[in-house]
């Protein structure tokens, strides 16, 4: 298969977009950053809309193709960029891996997004603190669920011998867990996780602080 | 493959618990419901978070496997039994309907999730017409953006030309759309999806009102 490369329109600290990188790292896809500034509201723009009607990052470019939707594109590249495999064929395997996406992914983050956050703020007056009660509650809901499900507090991956899809969704969800101030002491398997990952090229490379604008 | 019997772990108006019904019908998968009774918090009980840590539904027993999350479960289905195809192998085509699930799955469900709206009422004191506020708003938010990339008032499937998964996520959404008085008609390609497996058998059969719980 040819190298290909890839447009990423993201934003440094949106945790979907975060997931896209460490992805991109880790299967070898060159790609180029098109930064949609989330705090100016620039997904809300008609130009932006057009090409992506929910009006949120991330979108990729690839292959010829406009694919929206994070887990959707995370399944797209997974599939169609074989190697390294981060969705293994073993049923029992690949469930696992499934089961801390989807947790990660409809239950932790999405009650957690920025447009969320937003609205509790101007529509129903939450204040920074309602604001960080509330994002510790899901994130320490969540948590708690998958260190259970991990269950093992030196574990170097979430599922098996090696990353999986789980540690692209994961390490960011860590990321956003401690910039509101969650107590990651009390999962001892996922920060043994996330450890693991900072040693790993595409973990670091795709970490927001290098990402940021520099305007 | 011999004949699959499944145990559901539901509650009627679950709309996760809805779309494995209806899954279940399409595929012939025979199965039996062990009712979660939401409303009397049997979800947080000890036993069931044995089952599922995250303490919720649908949790399905098939294969001799546990199965939880349902995206995943969904996923797992889909490829274990595969007639007829939900998930077509076409690149564009299967981008598209995964577009659709990761969009009701990820972007509309999570934040109306009967957990969120309980958490809503209790500690930041939502009476009834905020939480009916709230749920329209994700919901409109959400079905003006799967409006917009269906682009087909008459349409009878949202992807191609017959049922796929995008229906399974957008059926039980637009159940609970109604529950909560959002106006359809502005929705005419959504309408017009609704309609048309309203005459498929696995859908009707899957209808809540047929499913609850008689105490």
């Amino acid at each position: 298969m040819p190298k290909a490369t890839a447009t990423l329109y993201g934003y440094h600290r949106s945790s979907t977009s975060y997931r896209l990188r460490i992805l991109f790292g880790i299967k070898k896809i060159d790609y180029h950053t098109e930064v949609v500034r989330l705090d100016r509201g620039e997904q809300h723009a008609a130009t932006f809309k057009d090409i992506n009607p929910m009006g949120g990052v991330p979108v990729v470019r690839i292959d010829g193709r406009t694919l929206v939707q994070s887990p959707a594109i995370i399944d797209y590249i997974e599939e169609q960029y074989q190697q390294p495999v981060l969705l293994p064929d073993d049923p029992d395997t690949r469930q696992r891996v499934r089961e801390i996406t989807s947790l990660i992914g409809c239950d932790i983050h999405p009650v957690n997004n920025l447009r969320v956050l937003k609205r509790l703020r101007a529509e129903h007056g939450f204040d920074d603190a309602a604001i960080g009660e509330w994002y510790r509650h899901w994130i320490n809901t969540g948590f708690s669920a998958l260190e259970a499900m991990i269950d093992n507090p030196t574990a170097r991956y979430a599922v098996g011998a090696s990353v999986s899809l789980a540690e692209i969704y994961l390490v960011p969800q860590i990321y956003n867990a401690r910039r509101f101030d969650v107590d990651m002491a009390q999962y001892p398997a996922l920060q043994s996780i996330d450890a693991q990952c900072a040693k790993i090229d595409a973990f670091r490379d795709a970490h927001p602080d290098l990402h940021a604008p520099s305007e």
